[in-house]
């Protein structure tokens, strides 16, 4: 008994072997009746499309990588968000690498330039040692950078420094003169150095609207709600307390807003509270934070990446998103 | 010019032959400076490994794919994280598919049984026809259900029904006679009835420590903060009005504490108040909720597939996580 074939398939579901062929490559652009149709016929033929006759028709394996710390850092899986839904209804396969820390070098990483499992792929905030960049760039492996920069690829990046700006700026219009700041310890790490970044901007910001930060006003604590309730209440002791106060984090914010109804403080009135990121928890608690538009960033690195697998000879680019405040109830 | 072999690498690095494949197949298994010379190798040599020769070390595709709604719901992230700390360190690749609703059949997995992508499949609160039961089945796709439940199968579910049971008993112990409950309005959909279960629970608990739940007790609200802090209101307006109040999803639970605030209400010796999921929010807002295992059920659901793989003929099980109740500071 002979296997049967496409050509058999086509012929009893009645559509053309094109059609047949957009049933296994990518089923979302078939209409439900037409595919119910081929898969009756493939059932009751016993029809399995050759793998190769699959990858072929996307002129690739069919596959995108995309290699983060996911399992490290929740804020990946927004991300992960915004990569899935621009490839919904594209021919793509997603494949996900977890990488624990962001701070070493990936084996998986070293190794996938050679393997040829991938089509395309995206790395986000991982460090690219000089060896991995010239083994991407050598096996044309389409590579496209989320929070990091490297002249060999295109990437997309968020513009951490302009919080500190914006927070400067709404507080001031706020008609706050007596800022205070609590964020994460620095760690050495290049990826605590955003916060450092938006710090630096609030700062000189401040500065030109002549209301200066002081150190004394400045708070770097351990991740997490409780020391950052604990730097607020510090914070709230001093002679000069500040009655505004911009969190590095969400997290933080929480800390912050903690130590204000332990004191009895009236948010914003008596104290106002500015997080970061406009997490899942921003919302429910009516906190003003900067929104970082992370489903975004997902989703123009693989559009980034398609297009540049449509188009090798692109030129590579650096794409920056803009933060944007969302205001709420406590400022 | 003739292309270089594994064997040319393995005397260049020094190493056997099946440590070159190794080192292609599941980098992380071999140590750092072994992995170096070997891929200094490969470069010198310009040696690309055959695609065949890893994915036959493998004895398939090398590949686990997981459908899931998951942007449409962000728990989903949480149990690929599950799914991705447990093969971290393992030679699989997890291929991830988003499925916009769970109440729609999928195109995606009504073809995969049939185009040899995937070694074994992960399906989450997806309905599963009988036709894509049979097809998987037929073509031996080793497929674990989340969520869900078939004969075919072997499945991992979270214990939904007693929430409701471990709630009532928590509030019980506490004193409260006059409960309260807001939930989600059941729509019909499969994807809500948990909730649905988890009311029957609750209810039948209070009537059996002779404390019963009236339904004008029992709010059924759109998903969202804002219609459960209305539905809230409603309930503490009422004669006999409860002194806790059980929400079925920690958002609601959020709601139902706007309210209290609103009201003047101290919580929770005036007003006790229980969540559900222990999502992001639970912790900052000190909610006592009860704890979904979410990344658990990804880690046992892969575990159980990759026991599958390894021996085919083991039987279908069904594995049910219990509940724990995390107490905080809302009761």
């Amino acid at each position: 008994m002979s296997a049967s074939t496409i050509y058999d398939v086509a012929r009893r579901a009645g559509v053309s072997i094109s059609t047949v062929s957009l049933a296994f490559n990518n089923p979302v652009r078939v209409t439900q009746s037409t595919l119910d149709r081929i898969l009756a016929a493939a059932d009751e033929l016993s029809y399995l499309p050759k793998t190769e006759a699959v990858t072929r028709a996307r002129r690739g394996v069919g596959r995108i990588g995309v290699m983060a710390p996911f399992t490290s850092y929740p804020s990946f899986a927004r991300r992960l968000n915004g990569i899935l839904r621009a490839t919904r209804d594209l021919p793509w396969e997603i494949v996900v690498y977890d990488q624990g820390s962001a701070a070493a070098t990936s084996p998986t990483l070293s190794t996938i330039p050679l393997t040829r499992r991938l089509d395309g792929l995206v790395i986000m905030s991982l460090p690219v040692d000089p060896k991995v960049a010239h083994r991407l760039v050598e096996q044309k492996l389409p590579t496209v950078l989320v929070d990091l920069e490297h002249p060999s690829f295109s990437s997309v990046a968020i513009a951490d420094a302009e919080g500190g700006r914006i927070v400067a700026e709404h507080l001031h219009a706020r008609g706050h003169t007596r800022l205070g700041c609590v964020t994460e310890r620095k760690k050495g790490q290049p990826a605590t150095l955003p916060q450092e970044a938006r710090l630096d901007t609030f700062r000189s910001t401040l500065a030109g609207f002549g209301t200066p930060l002081p150190d004394s006003r400045i708070r770097r604590v351990d991740y997490g709600v409780e020391p950052a309730r604990r730097a607020a209440h510090e914070l709230l002791d001093l002679p000069e307390a500040p009655t505004a106060i911009f969190a590095h984090d969400d997290l933080i914010a929480v800390g912050v807003l903690k130590a204000a109804r332990e004191r009895g403080l009236r948010v914003p009135d008596e104290l106002a509270v500015v997080g970061f990121d406009d997490s899942d928890v921003a919302e429910p608690l009516g906190l003003t934070t900067v929104r970082q538009p992370l489903e975004e960033s997902g989703t123009i690195a693989v559009q980034t990446l398609l297009d540049q697998l449509s188009d090798p000879d692109r030129s590579m680019r650096h794409i920056v998103l803009r933060l944007t405040l969302v205001e709420r109830d406590t400022t």
